[in-house]
């Protein structure tokens, strides 16, 4: 059965983006820091385009979310240019470049009606108008017996949640105070869930969550 | 030498206490549930006069934080009220009892000045109007070879970090959304951590964080 779940990277202060993004720094002050510990693995780069890397703790954590995920779903901005938006530029073609690293059908969600948009090696984006419960019903169709990613941004993952549509949350803990930014939690974001696993790797602790209802 | 650490239960949405707190419920709406993987242990049960209990990985932790503590720093509020403060009474003798769970020194930062108020079983509080600094100081001397605890609340546990004294950070994170609430980390509270170990206890993860300076 498809599971539908959320990974991503927070500072030890509950920030997925540092603050004051700009175009030199999507991610705001810092941001980028959250993700230090993944942008040297093996398995990071392979579908990102880029050859060699290490292996770590987190290569296996990293490796199952690549393999569960058939379908993905994201907001508008995480798509056009990541979490801490320096721009609001509704055409704007992201920065995920000509090949994605998703590799599987993606859907963004988003107030600005357009035509899918198919990249190279097998992502393509489709962007959905009306609403991310329709978003994730299109996505668990395109999923089939695979899972469905949320890749965020947390506003998005926030709404999944509120729906009561998330059965899982990984959140890959980085040790770094951010002071400020994005946060994955906001006020009044509520739910119960249950600890799975922890992996303790290099420069990250993986806390997997299941959510209860 | 002297190591100053803050141990403090955080829930994964990063607050140390819940929304609304009031004098039934003085760490506010669940606020309590942040500390129920600690009331069925033996060792916490024990100095705080209560018998039986339970032996978990937590028990350990619980237990060096205790036997390493030589003095206690904590805020008014967490000496009157508990941290979710429901009152502002400088004159409240606190909710510590006659035979409070420290059985060391305990240093309250305050505005309000008044004469040390020795307790059963070791623990005096003093009170200490001249800053968070003077109570630091006054607490390594009382410590000796051991170590200083920063009790909390949040407010003093950042301004322990800002003057650059906080040596150590443990995180009890509770698998639990508050949705509000005291942050442990407020907006503009920086700095460097390293994570030193992981314990995956029934019910809470410990994160033991290094600060670096």
């Amino acid at each position: 059965m498809t599971t539908v779940f959320a990974g991503i990277a927070t500072s030890l202060d509950g920030y997925v983006a540092g603050p004051n993004p700009t175009l030199e720094e999507p991610l705001g002050e810092r941001g980028e820091s959250l993700h230090d510990w993944v942008f040297g693995l093996e398995v990071w780069r392979g579908p990102h385009g880029l050859d060699g890397g290490t292996t770590t703790a987190s290569s296996a954590v990293v490796e199952e979310r690549i393999e569960r995920t058939g379908a993905v779903v994201m907001g508008r901005r995480m798509y056009s240019n990541g979490e801490g938006a320096w721009q609001d530029d509704p055409k704007a073609d992201g920065w995920w470049g000509d090949d994605p690293p998703f590799h599987v059908p993606v859907y963004v969600v988003t107030h600005h009606a357009r035509e899918p948009l198919p990249k190279e090696g097998g992502t393509t984006f489709t962007f959905v108008t009306d609403g991310v419960e329709s978003a994730l019903a299109q996505a668990r169709e395109a999923a089939g017996e695979k899972d469905v990613a949320i890749a965020g941004g947390a506003s998005v993952i926030q709404q999944v949640l509120a729906a009561g549509e998330l059965d899982e949350l990984q959140v890959d803990l980085a040790p770094i105070l951010l002071g400020g930014g994005t946060p994955l939690f906001g006020s009044g974001v509520d739910g119960n869930v249950e600890l799975d696993s922890v992996v303790d790797a290099p420069g990250v602790t993986h806390l997997r969550y299941r959510v209860l209802r």
